[in-house]
């Protein structure tokens, strides 16, 4: 009994440790609209500043009512030399149509993500796409 | 009976026609790796170069054993002041790791759509992020 207990609780702890590790989920993709921003932040190096754009953006996303893929990244350390690896953060956002993206912009929370954080960047490029 | 055989019919060419207008079915992103393309033709005006290149693309991500999500797009008419909406193709691909995303990089179809499209375009910016 004592063993089978023991391994019971490896077990669990296996299973917790193995979801805690995978700290992706698989998201959903809207073909319909993809919406994807690069952010080159001021001061790349400075973790509060980071810390603030990470929360303020990722706050921002939750509370979104439109956005479908809720995509936030960073460039790899290991890049090719064809690939822009210069920019801070990335967004990739997708939409089920151009309206609901529009909707987005609109959004309280959105406005208040730009409010809080457009003086941590010094740059920011947009492009937006729908699937063919 | 023959006023429900018309009512099923009509449901059912009804069902059709809405599935025939989503085009676009729902992809899967994996937030572990995004690959982001942007494509500028020589001659984005050309329908024939158009075709000839989204032919390739679409080959190419068709046979890729790595690519998961798998969009192409286009930018969209109406786009606001700060987006650039100059590119000609966008292509939007995740991976479940960087070494995958190498993996497809030196995969056949991609050398082969490489070869077969170069020549059709003037410019690519290439970003890689990974989800934080």
């Amino acid at each position: 009994m004592k063993t089978l207990l023991i391994f019971a609780t490896t077990l669990l702890l296996g299973l917790h440790m193995a979801q805690a590790q995978t700290k992706e989920p698989m998201q959903t993709f809207d073909p319909h609209f993809a919406h994807t921003v690069y952010f080159w932040l001021k001061n790349p190096d400075n973790a509060a500043e980071r810390a603030a754009f990470e929360a303020s953006l990722r706050t921002f996303l939750e509370r979104s009512a439109y956005a479908k893929t809720k995509f936030i990244g960073t460039p790899p350390q290991a890049s090719r030399e064809v690939v822009d690896g210069s920019f801070t953060y990335s967004l990739i956002v997708t939409f089920a149509s151009a309206e609901d993206q529009q909707r987005y912009q609109d959004e309280v929370p959105h406005q208040k993500f730009v409010e809080e954080a457009a003086h941590l960047w010094e740059k920011v490029i947009v492009y937006d796409s729908t699937g063919i």
